[in-house]
């Protein structure tokens, strides 16, 4: 500690329970013993030091000694527990100049080019949570209007090197990853068990939802444990070939998802961050090979067969740079996979593909074997031009759905209600016709305002596809939710725009989300 | 209220006496009775209502029912202010959708031109508090890129008719504006009497500090009132000709005001955000002549002569389009105006000039006289090339300060403090030589560290200028403060740089506040 800490007066730092999200709040009290608050607001945050230990906050100013008193600062909840030091312990609280990384951001935004460790010093203070979400939001927008091949392959690279680097003992090790935003769509719960039975390696991480209904890793929760940490990964992966947990407990590519919490409120979803965020986590989880699923339609992340190829050269681009031999494959988006919205309805739909129920719905089953060959492609054994079929033998013969088994078994029970919502309201075909669009963005809205995924069983299911006709009063879907205002307000959402287009008729929303 | 409003659980507000700063921040606590807050973090924000008015806010959420029970909702300051319902009524809290017009935001960030009414949606909903702060700084950093000549325009027209908008019953009405960064320079305090005591009207509006040590508004509060309303504003200047008050109490374009505040934090200072911010000011208070100072130098906003002139030009063309007359003036921004860094020790450096004390600093006397000399040339009586020696009468006759005495009555007593701080520690050369450089930036973020502008009597006294010879040891100025944990900040900070280059020695920081 430096004489002018020990001279300074020192705060005792106590909690707020407050959840600030991923941001660094400290509260201090507008009569503070150790400075007046009104001195810090000249200067966009504060350091909090203790010995070697020290954070940058945003600082909040009360007037409530109930709390935060003179003598202490408070901590909200993500800042007391990053900070790690036990309430009553004494800090120094000093003004706090932007991290130096910030140069370089504004640099960004003013047009200029980053160099590699320009862009590893601002992924490290990212990751460090030294960024304010302003600042967050900075980069992310100065890195949106253009970012250079170089600067890409430094960020996948930083990314990847930040947090947790997986090595498997194996030549092969294949993944596959959707870019998202399609409801339902759990193909890689069906595939995982497929690849893993044939005897490949497939160490599936996939994350939860963050404004979506379900994450893949929020429906396998329905049916086995995913938080499951590194050396439990791979005894679980060492019997079964495969897995499906949670990355997040894994720590694969931290900045990411700093980044992804703040790219999704803003709707900012550029290629080159999408790369990035993708294969910055693959390079980490040590894939050798990758097979990524762009889903196209007018309400997916790919509305044009013109960047679908442009995601394709990227993604390709990257992995060639970082030896991951990287496929995309272009597939139908323009409506949901599967009747389920929600963990327990995706993972029914899931269930049934496995199980060769006749009622199992065809498209999820028909994607998911697909995707399914792809990897077994990549097997030096088999006979090219074989994997379809050989994903299908696969599955047929119940081999996927004993593998599937196996790898709950061994991640273990799951403490997950699985009952569905007991609050049903069916929305119905305005007039008689033929569905000729669903829009994805309003059911996935609707599914979440019900309750999923904090709701295991909260969701929507569909009894009406693209194609098929209806009579009016006729269902479209059906709203499943426990909780009656979340129900109400779904259903008031859904009178308002039930993301059904009948005939043409029934307009997609623009801004959804 | 609709019947959707009626059945859903209502929550009791309660003010949280948490300075939140411009965002609107609403707590919840995790134990809800209306809505599971977990539902609500897809979302970006919520919407908060109660009969007709409705308010959008940030959600945090606590655990701590003493903070906020299952029953309520919280509100921070700044929305339980703005909300303007007493503490217990009731509302109803929804999942809200970003404002409309962040869509044309987005769009601005991948690179598209601005129709005016979309600029007018944003400005809207900015000044109606609708915009989260990463939502601010998006809008910020999408224009800071690029934005025509017509996007500027519109956004001048669309901030300038938000907030009050002042009219005068004069041919002419003169303003003078100075783009910022340089300490001291209180050039508007001498020449709004010396052009008042002409005749000519001034109606001078001044921002208070946001990040700097003092704003005028500041520096003429240990004179006189300066929140003053826009009726008594009238009298003043029918008095007087002229006033120096605050213009945040006008609500003058109160959107550049939001903007600024996000600004600041981020450095982001483009020359388009310069230009609508003043002008977007300049139009709603009713000038017609104005005369803008672009200090130049390596730590001032304007570091060459090609930036002067495209500001220059930029200035030129916005005023000709909105009928205002304009004049840039390029000065010397190379280290601080005066003597004085902090509003006591400015406003005595003014009173100095204006009562023609020989110690006064020769620097603020003649910049304020050749800009009054520029102002009075726009008094179409008066002959061609006259103004500055009109404005030497002025001074030197005692009229101006006579006219300053008659402003400081006109606008009240104050109830400041005066007094100088009281602890005060001398900053010394370290060789002997010449002084080469003086750091503006660092001189601000020292005179702020040592409590300005929140003690009026802290901040900085220069006793040496560019071009003054040192000896090691000798005083290069004196720090006052009145806390002594601000002073002993404030004076580490001054020992680790001083701010103050001797013989080309001691570099600039790069970065500072």
């Amino acid at each position: 500690m430096s004489p002018v800490d020990a001279a300074r007066p020192q705060l005792k730092i106590r909690q707020i329970h407050l959840d600030t999200g991923r941001e660094n709040v400290a509260v201090i009290s507008r009569h503070s013993k150790a400075l007046r608050p009104e001195v810090f607001s000249g200067f966009s945050r504060v350091e909090i030091r203790r010995g070697n230990q020290s954070m940058l906050a945003t600082l909040l100013i009360t007037d409530d000694n109930a709390m935060v008193g003179p003598d202490d600062l408070g901590l909200a909840e993500p800042a007391f527990r990053r900070f790690g030091e036990a309430a009553g312990s004494l800090v120094s609280v000093t003004p706090a100049s932007p991290p130096a990384s910030l140069d370089a951001v504004r640099g960004k935004i003013q047009g200029r080019t980053l160099t590699a460790p320009e862009i590893e010093a601002i992924v490290n203070d990212l990751a460090r949570y030294r960024y304010s979400d302003m600042e967050i939001a900075a980069f992310l927008i100065g890195a949106a209007r253009f970012m250079t091949s170089d600067e890409l392959l430094a960020l996948v690279s930083a990314m990847a090197s930040v947090g947790t680097q997986l090595r498997w003992d194996r030549p092969v090790v294949v993944d596959k990853h959707c870019i998202g935003g399609i409801p339902g769509n759990r193909t890689s719960m069906v595939l995982v068990p497929i690849v893993a039975a044939h005897g490949l390696t497939i160490p599936k991480t996939s994350s939860r939802a963050i404004t979506s209904p379900a994450g893949t890793a929020d429906t396998m929760e329905v049916l086995a444990r995913v938080d499951v940490g590194v050396p439990e990964m791979k005894e679980i992966v060492a019997a079964c070939n495969g897995c499906l947990i949670w990355g997040g407990h894994v720590n694969l590519s931290p900045a990411d998802d700093i980044l992804i919490s703040v790219e999704r409120p803003l709707c900012l979803d550029t290629r080159e961050q999408m790369v990035a965020s993708i294969m910055s986590k693959k390079l980490a989880a040590g894939s050798t090979h990758l097979l990524v699923d762009l889903p196209l339609g007018p309400s997916a992340k790919v509305i044009s067969p013109i960047d679908a190829m442009r995601l394709r050269k990227l993604f390709e681009f990257v992995g060639d740079h970082f030896g991951i031999a990287v496929e995309t494959i272009t597939t139908d988006g323009r409506q949901p996979i599967g009747n389920g919205i929600g963990p327990v309805l995706e993972a029914q739909d899931v269930m049934a593909v496995l199980g060769n129920d006749p009622k199992a719905p065809a498209d999820l089953r028909e994607k998911s074997l697909r995707l399914a060959g792809h990897l077994l492609e990549y097997d030096p054994n088999l006979r090219g031009g074989s994997g379809y079929a050989r994903a299908r033998e696969l599955l047929e013969s119940g081999a996927a759905l004993k593998q599937m088994q196996k790898i709950i078994d061994n991640q273990g029970p799951t403490n997950c209600r699985k009952d569905l919502g007991t609050l049903t309201t069916d929305i119905v075909a305005p007039r008689d016709g033929v569905v000729t669009g669903i829009d994805n963005l309003q059911l996935n809205r609707l599914a979440r305002t019900a309750g999923a995924p904090i709701d295991k069983g909260a969701g929507i299911k569909l009894f009406k596809k693209v194609g098929d006709r209806v009579e009016q009063g006729e269902p479209l879907y059906r709203i499943y939710a426990f909780d009656p205002s979340e129900q109400e307000l779904a259903v008031s959402a859904a009178e308002e725009s039930s993301g059904y287009t009948v005939d043409g008729v029934h307009a997609f929303r623009e801004q959804v989300l």
